[in-house]
């Protein structure tokens, strides 16, 4: 169904951007497949495979021949052909027969999920077609592949839905879990057992998801849980997220662990927290249809810095989709890691987070990450923005 | 342990191919990551990251800055550098530093395995030498990849035996199991239940590992199992491997389904039999080093068309290692899919499947998957070879 939907939306992205034909050439999909595979045929691969789709609604599939008939079922391409020896007669004889203009293949430089075609295979495909004099007709297809995974149809938006009220359904429960003594890898697991209980997967490799980090002497990112405990006077965060339906949510939450005696939270902790929210609040306000990501990571940059804290050295957000990290245009300063991912328009529909992150000296670091979808007007929150911090007694 | 063990090989195999430098190139590799990777990081990578190691033995890592402590853990570099902005300033001071007359990168033509690098990232890293004026520099790693993955440590080799016996195992369970009347996916659940009681993976993507094909009117093979019941007379084959360690088998097995009153196999079912094992054992024996794997599946070949059957539509064998299809050489015809493997002489430690496989028309597929392992004068079967059909009654 998805894959029905998706060729369906290719054919139209295609008349939009001037693309005659788009192939996606690919091999040994459990080894190194495109990930644009998902969107045009849900099983692994073989062989050299290509998928074909013409401006004017076309659609041809060439795999081996043992690929055929799950193709074949799919029920998504007008013809699947399956071959023994190889590619090349049948893919030369369909773009022969097409003559397109423009042949758009899934390469770029800027954005990695656009990125499929190896460069093996690149090479492979330009042999092909300079032998029919279509070698240079080829160009990137990151115009299509980024539409494609990022205007969220219903369905995909239901389905992010779902996974975030998982995901922060389980913060609450781990809430009641953590208590000082408890160490970041007894939190995780608590964590993961929820998460295999209600028969989700976590939305990254579980060895860091979640990410727990108490107090100061933390790796801040990206790092598994440790044996660390939680003591009082902490500031915990965790980075965490579920697949419902193939679809990821990607959350933080920030914890301050009460000192015995303490009945209010120390004004640097109060301070560091109210900072994240006012610039998730802020840059949300920021987003509309049209805008730059770099314009709206800027709001949440100068916010952080401003109160006295140092950037965060990572991008304000990301999109989310079928991977935790996807989609091409970025919440983002312009580093040469980003490419030219912050200088794309938003877009009705695409789903983002918003991640800003800051250290509160000897206590350590405060990072929420909430995720929104782009409106006609502006960007609506998908999560419930945390807005007071979580206390641990 | 595998990394440090992996890096080491890797400091020699650049001596023995003449290679002065070896740099993997990769970013986000959730989505899109190398194969390599495996051997050089046991993590995921987010942004572009770098694993670079030299003829004279000198390693560094160039990753995001949220990466470095995971990879500095690994132990296995000199060097692990965390950027912020961006991959090319350190990169570009690496390579002015160590000056290198060849630098080899991971693409290949003719095996996807040693193909991870996709051709966005190509081109970012062409264009990063050209301005140091080292983009002429750059060669494929194809030949260091492939004796990474091919020539098998004791460790490795050990991982497999164990995936082979736990597969035989569950052979064996399932035969109890079978009978006229269950149906290919009541099969297939039956093993994976089995796999999952032992805490075992699939060997790959579980919906069609097993396969599972009952008679004549088969999809043959890379398809998963339907609802077709066992039927007295049919000829039933499956396909099967698991994982142990992170290293697969993969497998296939023919059983014969005895109708009732009968009390020998019927002569066209055994003749068909017989000549797959007749195969796998005269393409075996004619394994050894230096031989190319061409010539090994004519053996195979040979012996099936000569008794009168179609000629199989695949290569007789491929390696396995981390994946079931693992590996460059092969065991294949010269036919264009398989470019130049079939052209590779076989190594001591290489581990192949023999899977030959032919139709006994109004029956079902005979075919038999055994592993073996290059030796010093010939191949020893690692699996213990099925010379008998297995009969259902």
């Amino acid at each position: 169904m998805l894959i029905k939907e998706k060729v369906k939306q290719a054919k139209d992205l295609l008349k939009e951007f001037d693309v005659d034909c788009w192939v996606t050439f690919t091999r040994e999909s459990a080894i190194n497949g495109d990930p644009v595979l998902t969107f045009l045929v849900g099983a692994p691969v073989t062989w050299h495979s290509a998928f074909m789709i013409t401006r004017d609604g076309r659609t041809q599939a060439i795999v081996g021949k043992y690929d055929q008939i799950t193709v074949q079922e799919i029920g998504a391409y007008d013809e699947v052909i399956g071959y023994v020896e190889g590619v090349k007669g049948p893919l030369q004889a369909f773009m022969k027969e097409v003559n397109p203009a423009t042949i758009a293949i899934n390469y770029s430089e800027d954005s990695e999920i656009c990125d499929g075609l190896t460069h093996g295979m690149y090479l492979t495909l330009k042999s092909m077609l300079d032998e029919i004099g279509m070698g240079e007709r080829l160009m990137s297809a990151e115009p299509i592949v980024s539409a494609l995974r990022e205007r969220k149809s219903p369905t995909e938006l239901e389905a992010i839905r779902q996974a975030i009220a998982h995901t922060q359904y389980i913060f609450e429960r781990v809430t009641q879990f953590i208590a000082p003594g408890k160490t970041e890898k007894e939190i995780a697991a608590f964590m993961l057992a929820e998460v295999k209980n209600r028969g989700l997967e976590t939305a990254w490799e579980s060895a860091v998801c979640p990410s727990v980090f108490t107090g100061p002497e933390t790796a801040e990112a990206h790092y598994g849980p440790t044996d660390r405990p939680v003591k009082p006077g902490h500031v915990l965060n965790m980075d965490f997220g579920v697949k419902v339906n193939g679809y990821c949510s990607d959350m933080q939450r920030t914890f301050y662990v009460m000192e015995s005696g303490e009945d209010t939270v120390p004004i640097e902790v109060q301070k560091g927290f109210d900072t994240i929210v006012q610039a998730i609040e802020k840059s949300r306000r920021a987003m509309k249809p049209g805008v730059i990501g770099l314009d709206i990571d800027t709001v949440a940059r100068d916010i952080v810095t401003q109160n006295g804290y140092d950037p965060f050295p990572h991008g304000l957000g990301h999109q989310v989709g079928r991977y935790a990290h996807d989609g091409t245009a970025l919440l983002g300063p312009a580093w040469e890691k980003y490419a030219q991912k912050p200088f794309k328009p938003l877009e009705p529909k695409m789903v983002f987070t918003l991640e800003p992150r800051l250290t509160i000296p000897n206590r350590g670091v405060a990072t929420i990450e909430e995720m929104v979808v782009v409106t006609d007007q502006g960007a609506e929150f998908l999560s419930t923005p945390q807005t007071e911090l979580i206390l641990i007694r």
